[in-house]
């Protein structure tokens, strides 16, 4: 029986028409765009061709458009770069204290090297408030990074309000956008971002393809030295199949967003409504509605997120719990702990990522597999054996451990 | 009539079975190697055999490679990474003259920060000596970067000379394979590098799939910052496709690596016996067998490279001038001027490199194709004009200008 897989934020399959895109370059046009003989100059105008199809996804120049490998090096490329490009004019960066680890490891990063790092809190549904940014941006602050949309909950930004707080502090504004592009639609000229981060995975297209906008006048060293590709901004030979595949993702996300979007936020809102009624004690976490369409996150109270998955995975069903970068270690997601969830819940977090290959059989089957499972986890359980023979108490010790968080 | 294309070195096809072996990973197995339920343990499974794949290329233990997205991007991690490991031993970096762009440049950006840079000159086939490197190595010297085999005209270097003269000063040692790796043996154990830089691009992989090997015990801070992949080295999600790519040419290039180096030999050979026998004043540039099998690189008197690369694609043949990184600035290979040769030589520089696919034939119509089309460049050069006027003029001339690069 096919497996139902709701982990497409971690690993997603490639659509089928970006794959045929994308053949060709493997063996029949391998040359160099940097070569000016015939089939340097085939690369050349595929090259192009793909940097005006994510030009226009997000309504930008395709000269704003520098390829990469990942939204990791996207992040760091944005950050590193706007720190080394503008640390004459202050040291003090500001950032969500839900952003993705490759933001936040490179602020802390650049926090030890001489710059000051302010982590603008959350509220309990994972939204950054744009007053908190204004007060957290001082006279030193050279760039404000807060994602489009969190990888863990989904939440969606007011990013336009986060911007224009940048724009009037005249600091520089930079999104991850990686979980958010391609599936909602962003327009850097409305928003008003100097830099945005997306990823080809995002959308249907391959790993290993990835891009930053970084906006006209504004310059930025290369994090990766060496030859003149992406217009001197990062050296390395231009990974041709990649870049086609995320043009052609980029092509036909901006053509079937709306259409996609549907579909996925009927099967999401099955799972945000049916969910919590089936298994008691589950919560939503992240915004009930201003989310993204295919994303649908919970904690399990008095359940190990790491056993339930793999109990899932034994009835062929593949979740995650945590972040796919954190995937590995067993310490609650940063952003479930600044969004206030105790400890305790947050370990028993459920992430699940849809895509439009994903079916509401899909969904029927989770939602029949989850009860069960939950059933058995907790009877494994000392604190829900505490909590069934003392429910005051058991609250009471829940609510001193969430003061210790939020 | 298909072309003959002779810029290998610059984009060449990947190898049908190499696609073969990574095509599954763009549709099928779409897991995240970092996910414990079962499409994570595919990718996992996968994931781990390329790294054996690649290190038995080289004689290493697979916890010494960490897989990058290009040679440009290891060369980066490898020297910034040991000079922030090391700054506190010394401020001093060693490199030759004729590194790959990516290496000098890092270098030289190294060089503004705070660290000092000595340049290792070649002589005039290329070869770096390892006396050179050892007078060149002080107390302060942190790391010394020699390349493998230069690109640009295939010279192999003493690689283990220079190694063992490191290893005796007790200084770290990089070695840039991306030339060399999968087409010549190179073990890492007997050559006693510390790091190497390799790229599957070289040996019939795919673009953006790229290693660094680190000995085991030496320590590097990330570049790319972020996830925990790559042993906290390098974040980013696993380019799976890409990586089992890269696994799969590095295990047929090391089956096939005697036969191939056979065959590319021959018609390597046949160039550099015939070429300056049917193009008068034209001259092997780099070591006349101390070269990359698939490697013929001359420079043509009184051409202009990039013209003669022009017409040669008009009639349906691919060379490169100069290395794929700068064909598109006219100046000269900053290598061949590092080998003395004078600028208005190195300007003329023709750049053939080979692979498995390449045929007698093709050699035949470049060999053919030649003679008539230097013949038509030079006819249009008031240089050349003015060597037949005045022969003995312009060999003073000529030895002039060598004594100002020299």
């Amino acid at each position: 029986m096919k497996r139902a897989y709701f982990d497409h934020a971690a690993g997603t399959p490639v659509d089928s028409r970006v794959l045929g895109a994308m053949l060709p370059y493997f063996r029949e046009q391998f040359g160099n765009p940097q070569s000016i003989y015939g089939e340097g100059g085939v690369a050349k105008a595929a090259l192009d061709l793909s940097r005006r199809q994510v030009a226009r996804l997000l309504n930008a120049e395709p000269e704003e458009i520098i390829f990469t490998a990942s939204g990791s090096e996207s992040n760091n490329l944005a950050l590193k770069g706007i720190a080394a490009a503008r640390s004459d004019k202050g040291r003090h960066i500001v950032i969500s204290a839900i952003e993705h680890v490759s933001v936040q490891s490179t602020a802390r990063t650049l926090g030890r090297h001489g710059f000051q790092v302010t982590e603008v809190p959350v509220d309990d549904k994972g939204v950054v408030d744009p007053a908190a940014v204004k007060a957290a941006i001082r006279k030193d602050t050279i760039v404000v990074s807060v994602m489009a949309a969190n990888n863990e909950v989904g939440t969606i930004q007011p990013l336009a309000e986060i911007a224009g707080v940048c724009r009037e502090a005249e600091t520089l504004f930079h999104t991850d956008a990686v979980a958010a592009c391609g599936v909602i639609p962003l327009d850097v000229r409305v928003l008003n971002t100097d830099c945005l981060t997306l990823a080809a995975q995002t959308f249907g297209g391959p790993k290993g393809a990835a891009a930053l906008f970084v906006r006209k006048g504004l310059r930025l060293p290369s994090q990766i030295e060496g030859g003149n590709q992406e217009h001197n901004w990062r050296a390395g030979s231009e990974n041709m199949p990649a870049i086609v595949g995320l043009g052609k993702a980029a092509e036909l996300a901006q053509a079937e967003m709306a259409s996609r979007a549907a579909a996925l936020t009927v099967l999401r809102d099955r799972l945000i409504r049916e969910l919590p009624v089936r298994v008691e004690r589950s919560y939503l976490t992240g915004h009930p509605n201003q989310r993204l369409p295919g994303h649908a996150s919970f904690c399990m109270e008095f359940i190990e997120g790491e056993a339930m998955l793999l109990f899932l995975d034994d009835a062929g069903i593949s979740v995650a719990s945590g972040s796919a970068c954190t995937s590995k270690s067993l310490k609650a997601s940063h952003a479930l702990l600044a969004m206030g969830l105790p400890h305790s819940l947050a370990q028993g977090s459920l992430m699940l990522t849809l895509s439009p290959e994903n079916t509401d059989d899909d969904v029927t089957r989770l939602l029949e597999a989850m009860p069960g499972i939950v059933r058995r986890l907790r009877q494994m359980s000392p604190l829900y054996a505490q909590f069934q023979k003392d429910p005051a108490g058991y609250a009471e010790r829940l609510s001193k451990e969430k003061e210790c968080h939020v």
